[in-house]
């Protein structure tokens, strides 16, 4: 029941559109690939998504008894607490997308309109976990509304999550297409790894500094954020019919996207503009995270580490961050998390290359990678 | 974030066996019907269940990673707190015994024997709600052990619900028999109807005695324990390669059956004896649970039922529990009770006549629907 290290890709949702689409991008370095890296191409892919899986998430939705319905409405951001009709903020979604643009680039337009139901199945697991994250780690605030535990207790924000994992599964079950015992399986299996993230972040916030790896935070960071995104990726080769090694490739691209994410998400946290990223300086810092720079730089054998580890086994007194900024800076934490970021982001050039050599269908994909790593720093 | 009203089966599963096995039944009145009603038959078919998913079950929990793994060998009583072995006390097995009875009922061993993985994947789900249910209603004992949130906290005990969720469904997904998706989209359908019937009763329970209404009462108690009973006989009609007419019959069934077991479940909470019901009595009254008599009887239009409701408008001081059971009784609330389960125990076996006219091939669930609604007074 304690904060969460890892920024979701949903706190990004929070940020202004503005603030991802400018800046610099660690995916610079992949710049002379072939491929479009046009922030605007990814925005444009991320609302055909949005438009194509609403129907399908509506009506799944609706379907609902109404006091889960209700909540799940208000989390989705088509309702008011009152239940009067609201302007809507349901996330950016880059899952399905993902989903849907696998499917376009290995499948061509009919994969894609095949893979919408999974699409929304893997946002409605997506939103799952976010409806119970919520509720283990206190967090108050969601798409800039107050989150659905506040609004509604915990009780029925556990059972909506319950009941929203449940209608991804049972989507997937009605889908006549010939992948989808094989994409429900799969979704299945990454839940329980999503599981698995979100206890070992919390269970690693409850321990001291220097008692935390940064391969544990790394495998964290990999099962939370990484594990759905390239499970959605995996997904859209299933419905486009694409080979076991070719899921696997995407799914390997998804992942490693995502961790470049994560990575550069944490770099923000801590060094980011406060008036691009809408979050306070240092509050990561402030609040003790164990975020992928800060163990990069606590296990580096440095003399800053041990400076580093006497700041945090001291809770934050809300005096001047500048020092402990300074530390992880200066015990290579912050070289440490970009040079991993560029990295991972090489590597899941790599493995989307494989499993779609032609630059062309890969388009999409590539321009959500820089789209989710592309960040105002 | 209250006490449970409905007492749930698997309470049932904390009373000691012999307690079930004895006594008066409300299923007399059907005893001139065909069929063995002898609790040793029942018992033998739940040994039998509980050795044949068992494998299927253990080793889905050994594919879990460690932190959900550990949690889940806890609550199944496989294992202690420390992780030592334990004698094993994963409950009574009643919704895999229903899906393998129907099964055999209604297409022969081969069908038992086809459907083991999807009784597990009903056990999963059961014990998923259970996880649960405990954290939302604060329970501190589960068969007779600290329930899993006393024991790991919270967020772990969430978390590893979550995960017995999407493993029941992985399991059936992964099934190879053709009826593997149909009963995966109808046993996530259920979850849903799980978590309406869960939301009902802790919402229920905030509300005043004059504000809960008898319709409202049996919906929830239908729809917590009478749905996953007839989703169980129904995923045994679906392997069996039933019609889909025999698939709604059997559920009805179960459904009816479960209502039934629920209304004698609230009667003993309040007339039972202690010495064998393992309950001090009366404890439903003192902590003002709005069970199915104590509503019956606050609806009734007598004045046995204003009284109960002065008595109910104010928590229990520890006096004399006397009055309070004399004006449910008075109110007629005992004598309703005990006329629905018997109603409800008739319409189950006119739903289970049609679905397996057959009175030998209809024995085993005879037998259980009996094990499950004879108790006790």
């Amino acid at each position: 029941m304690t904060e969460s290290t890892t920024a979701s890709l949903a706190e990004a949702d929070q940020r202004p559109a503005g603030t991802l689409e400018r800046g610099s991008s660690i995916a610079t370095d992949t710049d002379s690939r072939p491929g479009p890296f046009d922030g605007h191409e990814a925005v444009a892919i991320l609302e055909r998504a949005r438009a194509s899986i609403d129907p399908e998430l509506r009506a799944a939705i609706e379907s609902l008894p109404g006091s889960m319905r209700r909540i799940a409405r208000y989390h989705f951001g088509w309702e008011h607490a009152d239940g009067t009709p609201a302007a809507g903020n349901a996330g950016k979604a880059i899952r399905p997308a993902l989903v849907l643009t696998t499917a376009a680039a290995l499948g061509g337009p009919g994969a894609r309109a095949a893979a919408v139901r999974a699409a929304a199945a893997v946002e409605l697991v997506h939103n799952f976990t976010l409806l119970h994250d919520d509720v283990m780690d206190r967090d108050t605030t969601r798409r800039h509304r107050p989150t659905a535990w506040t609004v509604f207790g915990d009780t029925d924000a556990i059972l909506a999550g319950d009941a929203l994992q449940a209608l991804a599964l049972r989507l997937l079950a009605e889908d006549p297409h010939p992948a989808s015992a094989a994409a429900a399986a799969r979704l299945a299996a990454c839940v329980v790894e999503l599981c698995e993230g979100q206890q070992a972040d919390t269970a690693m916030e409850g321990r001291g500094p220097a008692e935390v790896t940064l391969g544990e935070v790394l495998a964290m960071a990999e099962a939370k954020t990484g594990a759905l995104l390239g499970c959605a990726c995996a997904l859209g080769a299933l419905y486009a019919g694409a080979s076991a090694a070719d899921a696997e490739a995407v799914d390997a691209f998804g992942r490693e996207a995502g961790l470049a994410f994560q990575l550069i998400d944490d770099v923000i946290g801590i060094w980011g503009d406060p008036s691009r990223t809408g979050k306070p300086a240092g509050a990561d810092l402030a609040a003790r995270k164990k975020s992928l720079p800060v163990v990069a730089a606590l296990t580096s054998g440095t003399p800053a580490a041990v400076e580093l580890a006497e700041l945090y086994e001291v809770p934050y007194d809300g005096g001047d961050l500048e020092p402990t900024v300074l530390a992880v800076e200066r015990a290579g934490g912050r070289d440490w998390a970009q040079g991993q970021a560029s990295d991972r982001m090489a590597r899941a050039m790599q493995k989307l290359s494989r499993a779609i050599p032609d630059p062309e269908a890969a388009g999409g994909l590539l321009a959500l990678a820089e789209f989710v790593t592309r960040r105002t720093s």
